[in-house]
């Protein structure tokens, strides 16, 4: 276990130990200690047995001679893994020969003159060598064991490190850590909200927030001019690979601050986690991107820059094509662009593959081209191309022999995001040995939906670039929000926020929010603005995401201590789970007659499980 | 506003202020500013209009002279109080004869060369001078703007110093930091548990934690030899002064630790956030003293040993009396026992109110006696107590002329009970400028009713001094819990705990709990046990309390950002509230049909609030 030494001040205070395991070193040499923590391994060599003994700052060799009685013959005899154990003996060099350089103990061993069996341990459901691939629901079923193993006690470091950094930031900066309740209103919008019935007032429920949004607002219109806090968030739906149920984010905000120091302070904070997890980044300031460029270059609004392969419109080389599958895009107005794959070197069947991947993705189809060594295109559409055409193409994607030309002709939007998946599927590089950190700010008001409707795409609270702009054309307006983006993933979002009740009441408006409505929704916010609200933006940024990517983990799950299923169960404790009929009444409610009644349908199909 | 200047790296680099209104000194003389926050208070002489400039850093005076025009006329005569302003100007020496000596800035002041209103304000529902009095439901209404009167913001400030001091011990202490989750499992005792229904899982709820007590344990599985966190906790009843639905706890484990090294930790804790928060307490140990003393000597497991005033046994003194009252209690296997109040000086009527407190806290009576000068007793029931019995008394209580005497006679519980109230009432100091700390330590595994039942004192996770003293006289047997106590109030407690499967399932048994029921409420922890628990040990300390005594508060809502009130209400935001139905519905759950009918029944006498 690479870790750094706890601090031993404490433990040498301590009953049972005076000494970490993997604090020991040449310099120990003679020392007496008293050790404690897990047999991790354990040999027998005619007679001798030797063990890995494990505790939170590494291991150490331990040699237990049977003829010097360090326990009865039976206790060392029957000693197994995971018994947790107390040694006391003496430091010494191992024998030459049998030194491990690759164990920072590895130059010695400590010979016990007494152990102890703290208490024993049942066999194992899974090894804890790190040698093993295990299924991830028996891991979360016995987290406490997973916790032993390597990896996930280094995640569970590295995270407490990167909230201590970001914290130390903060503190040095001068912002106040303030406590935002978790216990909040709910708003009829709440069809998000994860409910807490009240058992003081029956039939009156909390709402767990989804972020401390409307708090830290409250806090600016308060006169603390600089917030933070390491908040807990909820949201009981969209259990994709990388969420959870319950998520922590780092959430600060500054009153009389816009974007800049928004984002000067967010680098501040980034470049200290990265820098406090053993990571390095250069000096230049994070790229920036507008939502704009960022579509249109990389067709997504999390680019990953680690690699360019950047989408290029090749629409003007097919002005007046015969190909007719691309003049019919443009004829209705759609486009044509693609990306230079590269040198992929694939073979036929792995260039249908990527035809199968984009349409996967939703292409109808995809274009792909070889370069070969005389500058021609080997391609199933080249015949269909003009020599004109072929050749701007080549200069278009900036093509050399051998590299795969991808082309997709659509609707804009789709070219773009398909071409940005393919983008990521042949060019994203594996783990994160490099980290690409972008700023895309300039982001849309309004999403447009398919049928061309428009949804919000961000809190109603976030102020426009222009007020008249969104009035006049909102399917094009720009709101002051932006993005933290590390290699191709969101780590985290803020605005400025609007800080005029008369301008929050007009971008109600234009969302389509009603007085009425609006005055039911946020009230007693809108008359909190009234109050010399002070200009102020902010930002919130997802822990697991930021250091599970730091940590080289594919998925948040792993630097989570206590993480929950893709569907919100934990396998460990078992929640969520079904509660006496007693336990609600006392709360004022009740199971909804349809789900009784389902579970009635299973129980008749099934053996009972639960009682309820 | 007495608060230490705010890092102004970063303000520096603000659109809208250069520094804080605050730091201003008179070094700064010439220097051109730009400030920014709001007008506390706005004074006309003459034409010149006088300025009191608050931002989160404190006050300064600025000048606005309409001849310079810095403004229009309508805006500088427009300006209002807790208007949000911007001003640019030039540092200067305050005219002779208007120096404010109380005021940090009060030697300089800012001639404004601009002004501008960068947000409005409606007229206060309060003034913000900390002068009046207010009433505490319109604070909490608006407390975004109660946060800006100088009492608020230095708690809100002290709160947040107080938890970096213990983040700062705990990572001095090689603690890491873990985060265990919120949403967790609820268990059958859980009548108590905050549900949390959940929406992916219809009819299944989580649990929000009382404590997390199980995680931490799980975590001392896991190996993390050294737990903290500052954690969120629930509790849904029981609103007394000092409690609220969601409070925060400094909770903390160690492995390998006994009761020793996490009292040793704790005294360093509370060292650090007094010293931290501007206090000094003596070098001296925390006292340390055991359940039975504490009880015996101040009747109350939360001594508040600011002042002595012990309770003392008086009983030997009355073996023979001829006292009725006081036979007849010894008799039965009471005790009489008494407090030397001291020098209380009260006439006939203060003495007959303190017999009526006695009888208001559960006595039967309460006999006052006050020292002559000559040494004899007055006391209405002097009469019947002999020259011996009398002596005792005086004796026995040290006292000395003019003192007052208290005695109770009643089963001892009682006696000791009321005693300690008297006790309070009459000796308490009013104030916090002593902090007498107090470990209480050795308490009873149970609770002893009134009629005789015995019901767990602590969560039955905690170790028992003695497991046969436990299994063979229950009723008086030690467990190795202990409590900190600060001025009369518990701050915290936590125990060694059992880490022992064989032990435990024991304690189960002695508390009744039976297998099956231990397996159902507690299974997957039970199993966890048997894989190497390490013998372990920890505490939970209360933000908000601590705080509030070390800030000379009355109650906890004080040194809460957005605290409730004592039925768990927001008068800011309105929750908890009644929720859509569809709502519900979403969820799998309706309000119970009684609720409901309630509610019409209100309804029908009452115009409908809420859209239900």
């Amino acid at each position: 276990m690479a870790q750094e030494p706890m601090n031993t001040d404490l433990m040498k205070s301590g009953l049972l130990k005076t000494t970490g395991a993997g604090v020991l070193r040449e310099h120990d040499l003679g020392a007496e200690v008293q050790l404690a923590g897990w047999v991790a391994r354990r040999r027998d060599h005619g007679g001798v047995i030797f063990i890995d003994l494990r505790d939170s700052t590494g291991f150490v060799q331990v040699v237990l001679n049977p003829e010097e009685a360090p326990a009865p013959e039976d206790v060392l005899h029957g000693l197994r893994i995971e018994y947790c154990v107390q040694v006391m003996g003496t430091v010494r060099q191992r024998p030459e020969g049998t030194v491990n350089p690759d164990l920072p103990t590895g130059a010695v061993e400590v010979v016990a003159q007494r152990l102890r069996v703290l208490s024993t341990s049942e066999p194992l459901p899974f090894p804890l060598d790190g040698r093993t691939d295990i299924d991830e629901g028996l891991r979360l079923q016995y987290r406490y064991l997973d916790m032993r193993r390597d990896r996930v006690s280094r995640n569970l470091r590295a995270r407490s490190k990167a909230i201590r950094a970001m914290r130390n930031v903060m503190d040095e900066q001068g912002f106040l850590e303030v406590e935002t309740p978790t216990l909040i209103a709910s708003t009829p919008e709440g069809a998000r909200d994860m409910l807490v019935p009240s058992r003081l007032r029956q039939g009156q429920f909390y709402a767990l927030p989804q972020s401390p949004q409307l708090f830290k607002q409250l806090l600016m219109i308060g006169g603390v001019e600089r917030y933070y806090q390491i908040a807990r968030c909820y949201r009981d739906e969209d259990f994709r690979a990388d969420r959870q149920v319950e998520f922590t984010q780092l959430d600060f905000e500054g009153a009389f601050w816009g974007q800049e120091e928004v984002l000067a302070t967010i680098e501040l904070v980034a470049r200290r986690v990265v820098a406090d997890l053993g990571h390095s980044i250069g000096p230049d300031p994070f790229v920036r991107m507008t939502y704009a460029e960022a579509m249109e270059s990389y067709g997504s609004d999390k680019p990953d820059v680690r690699f360019d392969m950047k989408i290029v419109d090749l629409s003007e080389a097919f002005t007046d094509t015969d190909f007719k599958a691309f003049a019919g895009v443009l004829a209705d107005g759609g486009s044509v662009r693609g990306i230079n794959g590269g040198q992929l070197g694939l073979a036929r069947a792995g260039l249908d593959a990527l035809v199968s991947e984009a349409q996967d993705v939703g292409a109808k189809g995809l274009v792909w081209m070889v370069v070969e060594d005389d500058g021609s295109l080997r391609s199933p559409v080249a015949k269909f191309l003009s020599d004109t055409e072929q050749a701007d193409i080549a200069s278009g994607l900036s093509a050399t022999p051998g590299d795969t030309l991808l082309i997709v002709a659509d609707h804009t939007n789709t070219v773009l995001d398909v071409l940005g998946r393919m983008r990521l599927h042949v060019g994203q590089p594996d783990g994160h040995d490099e980290l690409a950190f972008v700023f895309v700010v300039d982001f849309p008001v309004f999403e447009v939906g398919e049928d061309g409707a428009l949804s919000p795409a961000h809190h109603p609270f976030t102020a426009p670039a222009d007020l008249d702009a969104l009035v006049h054309a909102p399917e094009t307006a720009v709101s002051k929000a932006y993005d933290l983006v590390l290699n191709g993933s969101e780590l985290g979002s803020g605005s400025v926020r609007i800080h005029d009740a008369a301008m929050q009441a007009k971008v109600f408006e234009v969302m389509g929010i009603s007085d009425e409505d609006a005055e039911g929704r946020f009230g007693w916010f809108l008359e909190a603005l009234r109050y010399g609200t002070p200009p102020h933006a902010g930002f919130a940024l997802g822990v697991a995401r930021f250091v599970s990517i730091l940590q080289g983990e594919p998925n948040i799950r792993e630097v989570i201590p206590f993480p929950k299923t893709q569907t919100g169960a934990d396998p460990l404790t078992g929640s969520p789970s079904r509660v006496k009929k007693d336990q609600l009444e006392e709360l004022g409610i009740c199971v909804a007659p349809d789900v009784v009644a389902a579970w009635a349908e299973e129980a008749d199909s099934d053996p009972p499980t639960t009682d309820t």
